[in-house]
């Protein structure tokens, strides 16, 4: 270790001079990582600093967020980082966060902190990786690192995606465990006593332990680079090393005073205060981080220039997959000849084959084994693999780790990727996909089976909640289409999405009839369907409750009422225009009336726009029982809603 | 198997014309898993017919819950379902829904359908039923069965739950596993391919796998029951089996007709029409189920009954825990002598304080690994376990467990339970939390570190779209307090909620000083807190946001302009006030701000009560950086809010 030993507490030193300055942070892994991030970024790690997306970069994730420190410090010596960056950590503006935050153009590879998430992620760019080199060859090849905590681990996601990791054989995922045997309230073994090797063994992974020095850990990653299967490294570590409380759980989150400073220069003989390291130091790093990859990256951009000329037909593919210029689906899809009685489930299916035909692979897509439900695939026989025609994972039962793998599909690059499972299990998914969100990734889903019609099934199947949880997410927008039209609107917006989530919620029961839909209209979130020269009242709606506001206004006609009818395909969207446009549209002599099968309170926000105002929402769980008639049970019944309508609009 | 044929028979002949009567249903592992559910309930499980929610009986868990039929036929046998209990299936009213559903008296342990949890929740009867063991020696002594399949233990809930239950040693669960090959879009192996064995041994369970016939299974569980560790069988089945589709994923979900009910006649050689059975078939399983169980109930009330003379103290602790009657907290804490400016995360510290002292052991508390920071502990170096003087788990690092396995507890009886993390976090746990709330559990939670003011941790710490994504389930009410005595009233609520999940939202900040907080007020929801003679302005706003109200009326007094305060410690308690109460309680001159730190829209209900309204919520993403700073920089100052407030209310 000895020759490494300067580096490595060069980057310890950096790192408690941060975290003192900051005046709080992770000292812990701090401290017990960075022989690992080290030996990764000095000898393995290819990335390059004058293209820090570059895509065929390894990929490092630091799924154990909270030791950001052990990924700044490399970062910073060579040459990522200012010192300024460094002694800005956790301060606005700063580019040293408290957990490591992915951008556009940095070297943060994935925004991590909710434990566990990060490993998805690792096994999402991995099976990027996977996909585009069958595809693009040698253009595409490295590897995928990721470190974890003891708390990742005991994450269910992290095991949902190591399993599906082992069965798809993601030989170049490579996870590195800071394995300090310390948590936060307790020894690791108060709360967790597995065998690790077996547990390992069992999901088809290769299983390595080994010390916390870079010379035990090289070894480790040199041969789990050549196996066959994932590999999962184990580095006995110990947290807070150099620090008073070592091997404690307390050393965690240890504060970090002008005692603990002079603690640790003495436990190290070295400096830390200041900031000031010696000129070798950089150089080293220079010389080892960056240079290295630098010529890695110059080697490839080479072969890139060569592919240009020798087979321009597969380099502009390339070019434009990694630029995401995908196929433009809105080219494709037609819905001319498709029958609108339909559930809109089905509509998916339709459009999912028009685009199957158009032989489109640039897109991920996935289910967590409600494929034949939700209608989201290509053709559910096809597995993903070096086999398949079209890149569809069967993720299994696994929710969680779906979403987390698409968001490291999308953190990848050169691929689109859309998920799909019933609405109700979206709570299983909401952490990742409030991260896909905070990192503005193009991140898409398809959530069927959508409200209280779901029936049979009973209040577990029947979702309603979930909508307001997708709602309440910045940046994730939510498409409810009321008929085929608006379902190619949602399917277009699902596979050209930018920087922000959008989620297509589709209905498992056949909708009744709707007029007036058109894209134009989609585009503003909400739009005008009918329209009479005296509209005595608005109704708002969104999906299958679009049909209801027919009926109603059909029903209210016989007497003479005129209905203006306003579809909202998605509510947020809708809520951005400008005041005139939101009030020109719901605006009627009485008054409005908002009808959506969900608990989202989101629409009291049209109040202002109407003199009188009712909102038919879904607040409470259904009941195992036929669908449409627990639906009308809950008040969407023309019977109901004409009569609310007269009391409390109209108020006759 | 012969002499056990025709009862399997029967109760598969029995669900597959309930599924065909019902129009839809999941063939597929009601066929399979029958020869299961018949062994465990003429064999094994004791369960009482006169008092089917008997704190002894053992509890059954079918986690695949829909596979409802395997469990409701051996039920219409022994006499706890009628034949019209059984053809109403998935009608309206009916105690045979599509997923079993927990009803305070009837048969059915936990409700189930979202997969993996029902996992969880046999791992917290498990808890429950150990630590209550320790405490009331054999009045409280049975077995925990568990029914999953392929989906169950792909589930990343289950694996974690699995894994603790390996941790204690709950070596009175026993799981078994309908392993049929076949999930819904394919094969199992081709998104599974664990090998189960090694995983289990890994988590220090015990492994068995039988095959599908009754002395298989039963020699199984004979062995499960003397093990020191919790054990898992795997069963392997037919999916499908006696329908045209056995041992093929498209029997999952099979939708019966009369060809299908001929194929299943013909290959099991049974009648499958009319729903007539032989009465030596309701003999065998009454003999075998109900007067097996029933004579293993009277023995228990005989014990009881000498119990109550010889050991009235335990007998009556006892009856009041599996009754309901905790120790009332209320009469404990005591808010006089705490300082108020403090976290209200402290607050929760100091009264469990209170609460340790007063050797309160009713109540099963836990933090998936953040006791240290949310300070719900009795004392956290006490581990769970036969030594543990109050009953505290960690964890680990196991947020979507924690609330499966608290739901566990809550259905085991006897017991309070009280859990603990980030409010972050809680994104992890959404699925258990409202299953929860659906079986109407008296569950609590503690959520702490509750928005932008977490500051330095950056966005993945900082929540503001917890608080509408909790909100919006039916059952769970929020409280949020501003002070001590409101989070006196929250921990007293966390203690003593009944059929409703009560969350309290903490601060991990220091709060600013407020005025007039009561517990009276707190009963309502929302109350004044300040209240001049001439109102010009009301402002209403929950937790810290409180403290900030203050500031800005103590500015605007000033000007003289006077301020009512609004306490609304839980927003969804106080909108189910009458309107009077409300709108006298928002009622003033000019209009109302409402503030909260979230992304919440309920607030918007309160605009019909005002002449001018204003909300200010938190929509975005914060970022790594000084969290008093962030706060104020997403609009949650008083410069900002007083500028607000003239613009839109008084409208100067």
């Amino acid at each position: 270790m000895s020759k490494h030993l300067k580096y490595i507490n060069a980057m310890r030193s950096l790192s408690i001079q941060a975290i003192e300055k900051a005046g709080q942070g992770h000292t812990g892994m701090a401290m017990s990582a960075c022989p690992i991030t080290y030996t990764l970024f000095t000898k393995f790690i290819k990335i390059s600093k004058s293209s820090q997306k570059w895509i065929n970069r390894d990929r490092f994730v630091l799924s154990a967020g909270h030791g950001s420190m052990s990924l700044y410090s490399p970062m910073h010596f060579a040459g990522f980082l200012s010192i300024n960056d460094i002694k800005n950590h956790k301060k606005k503006g700063c580019k040293t966060p408290g957990h490591p935050e992915y951008e556009e153009n940095n070297f943060v590879d994935a925004s991590t902190g909710p434990l566990g998430q990060g490993v998805a992620m690792s096994v999402g760019m991995a099976i990027a990786e996977k996909y585009l080199s069958k595809k693009f060859k040698s253009l595409i090849n490295h590897y995928t690192y990721c470190l974890v905590g003891d708390g990742c681990i005991q994450e269910g996601i992290s095991y949902e995606s190591m399993s599906l990791a082992g069965k798809l054989g993601l030989n170049k995922l490579i996870v590195l465990h800071d394995s300090n045997d310390c948590q936060l309230d307790a020894k690791v073994n108060e709360a967790f006593n597995e065998n690790l090797e077996l547990r390992f063994k069992s999901m088809n992974w290769d299983y390595i332990k080994c010390l916390n020095d870079v010379e035990s850990i090289e070894l480790a990653i040199k041969q789990a680079q050549k196996n066959k299967k994932p590999t999962f490294i184990e580095v006995k570590t110990i947290i807070g090393e150099g620090t008073s409380c070592a091997g404690c759980n307390k050393s965690h989150g240890l504060k970090v005073d002008e005692k603990e400073i002079s603690f640790f220069e003495n436990y190290f003989s070295v400096k830390a205060k200041g900031f000031k390291f010696d000129k070798e130091i950089y150089n080293y790093f220079n010389k080892n981080v960056t240079q290295r990859g630098e010529k890695k990256y110059q080697a490839w951009k080479e072969k890139i220039d060569k592919l240009s000329k020798e087979n321009p037909r597969i380099y502009n593919e390339f070019k434009k997959w990694t630029s995401n210029k995908f196929v433009d689906v809105s080219k494709i899809l037609k819905s001319d000849d498709v029958n609108d009685l339909q559930a809109t489930r089905d509509f998916v299916g339709i459009y999912m084959n028009q685009i199957s035909k158009n032989r489109v692979n640039d897109t991920i897509i996935g289910s967590a084994d409600l494929a034949s439900a939700t209608k989201l695939s290509f053709d559910v026989k096809k597995n993903f693999g070096i086999d398949s025609k079209y890149p569809e994972i069967l993720y299994g039962i696994r929710e969680f780790a779906m979403s987390g793998i698409q968001n490291g599909i999308l953190l990848h690059g050169g691929l689109r990727s859309i998920s799909s499972t019933f609405l109700s299990f979206s709570d299983y998914m909401k952490s990742s996909i409030r991260l896909g969100a905070m990192m503005k990734l193009n991140s898409s889903y398809v959530f069927t089976h959508d409200s209280y019609q779901v029936g049979g099934d009973g209040p577990t199947h029947q979702p309603f909640d979930q909508i307001p949880m997708l709602r309440a997410i910045n940046g994730v927008y939510l498409y409810r289409p009321c008929d085929k039209v608006e379902a190619l609107y949602t399917l277009n917006k699902l596979f050209s999405t930018k920087k922000e989530t959008s989620i297509g919620i589709f209905t498992r029961q056949p909708i009744s009839n709707v007029k007036g839909t058109n894209l134009d209209g989609c585009k503003k979130g909400g739009y005008i369907l009918q329209n009479k020269s005296n509209n005595d009242i608005t109704i708002a709606a969104s999906g299958s409750e679009v049909g209801l506001a027919f009926e109603i206004a059909n029903e209210l006609a016989k007497e003479n009422i005129n209905v203006k009818i306003v579809s909202i395909i998605s509510l947020k969207k809708f809520l951005e225009n400008d005041e005139k446009y939101i009030s020109n549209t719901l605006s009627s002599k009485y008054g409005l009336l908002t009808i959506e099968a969900s608990s989202d309170n989101t629409w009291y926000k049209m109040q202002k726009y109407a003199n009188n105002y009712y909102h038919q929402g879904a607040y409470t769980f259904g009941e195992s029982m036929d669908g449409d008639q627990l639906y009308k049970e809950k008040g969407f019944n023309k019977e109901n809603l004409i009569s609310i309508i007269k009391k409390e609009i109209i108020k006759e």
